[in-house]
């Protein structure tokens, strides 16, 4: 949606939002999965707990992330804009060969992080190949237009959700997360009426969608992905719905996704498992 | 902020937005100037009045652009996402020298346009030199991040503000309009307070913003621009203030900017006149 950005960015790195609530112990596929993207036993993932407002919560994906085989599994503890400045943290995110962002609140991050070097430089690294991923307020944080928070159900209202600005890694999808467990279909489908260009990605727990550097998304995971596909849209009343009233939105395509299947953004196409 | 967009973009169209009510008569310098920009008498405008819900509006601002020297203005009356599929308006559209959006309602634009060719081919459009301005809901459609709607008032209460995405001409600027006369501090400093990368622009009305293809504002108008700049912001308090509560902010800098005074965002200084 910008004039100065290709359509397509083979030379982007993998974007990976999960769900939340990934397996960490038995079959841990998702996290597995990133490991062996960021370069499996050479692989030096960068960590950035900065949703959380739990101090463990770092050290517990340093201890996921090496015992699933990484070379070197380091947490960067962000927890105000001045940490941003750190020359230490930035050497290492800057040598990291996967980024990888924790649950928790994704307004700490985009308030802690936005207009930073670390922003910058995460942008940067992704769009030189490296893969970045995260979980939950983790995964919102990826794209350009994050869901801030919003109500519950299955049918949109008006005034329902509140975006704000993400990450930015891709302007094409719009993620939301613990998406069956709570119940999210309206607020993302009302995320996508004010503007109707960007697909979106309902993440269940314990899922997640690779995105590969072609806009190819692949599922992973026990749940499912629901991909809301506007692109077909030929109403949404969000202008004239007064705040709390039900929206008209007609033609929306939803593709249920389970583990295996690959939805397509370049023709919009959904292949099963 | 994202990763694959140049920082500057020197073969980009300039990018005007207008904080409402300009003047139309006697001395109409800002649409003078958008005419001057469009090509003189040479210039092609089209005008896109889908925020408003006057049948006239189209032609009040053909008739305006008439009246200052376009060799031709003409209005193009998208009202549902069907329209968009015209050839002869897209024909028309793709000849323009000068796109300008009317007031009305801002998401009026987002929903009808969003992720169609007409928003496409503006971009595009843009992005090879055209340029491309906007008054009121047409101001506040060209950035990547729109203010949808908001409360008044001069402080920043969290929840405040509704963001949603808009043209995407540029990410850079987050803009409000009709600002002094609507008291719109508060709900522009909260808009900022999610993500601060952007430089946030309050126009007030009879008031344009002239951002040049290298990102220097010129003030144009009878009243100011307040540009807030969140680039030293230290703290913000908004992923742990409840809604209707007032946002911490801390190292906000903000330039009151009069006719012929200047900001240049690549280094972030302010010229008065």
């Amino acid at each position: 949606m910008s004039p100065s950005r290709s359509q397509t960015d083979e030379t982007r790195g993998w974007i990976v939002p999960v769900g939340g609530a990934e397996e960490k112990v038995g079959h841990p596929r998702i996290l597995q999965r990133f490991v062996r993207l960021s370069g499996e036993e050479e692989s030096r993932i960068v960590i950035i707990p900065t949703a959380s407002s739990l101090d463990e919560t770092g050290k517990q994906y340093e201890d996921l992330f090496q015992e699933l085989g990484a070379q070197s599994a380091v947490s960067l503890p962000y927890r105000e804009r001045v940490d941003t400045d750190r020359d230490d943290w930035l050497e290492a995110l800057n040598d990291a060969s996967g980024v990888f962002f924790t649950g928790g609140n994704q307004l700490r991050l985009s308030a802690t992080l936005g207009g930073t070097s670390v922003a910058t430089l995460v942008r940067r690294l992704n769009a030189k190949g490296i893969p970045v991923g995260g979980t939950s307020a983790g995964a919102a944080i990826l794209p350009e237009h994050m869901i801030a928070y919003g109500g519950t159900g299955g049918t949109p209202l008006a005034g329902m959700v509140s975006l704000a600005p993400g990450l930015g890694l891709t302007n094409r999808f719009v993620i939301d997360q613990h998406f069956r467990e709570r119940d999210r279909l309206g607020r993302l489908l009302s995320a996508l009426s004010y503007n109707p260009f960007a697909v979106g990605l309902g993440l269940d727990e314990d899922t997640a969608a690779f995105i590969s550097p072609d806009n190819v998304v692949r599922v992973v995971g026990s749940g499912a992905i629901t991909v809301v596909d506007v692109s077909q849209l030929s109403h949404s009343s969000i202008a004239e719905t007064r705040e709390g009233e039900p929206l008209c939105m007609t033609d929306v395509r939803v593709h249920i996704l389970p583990h295996g299947s690959r939805f397509d953004l370049n023709t919009r196409c959904a292949t099963p498992p």
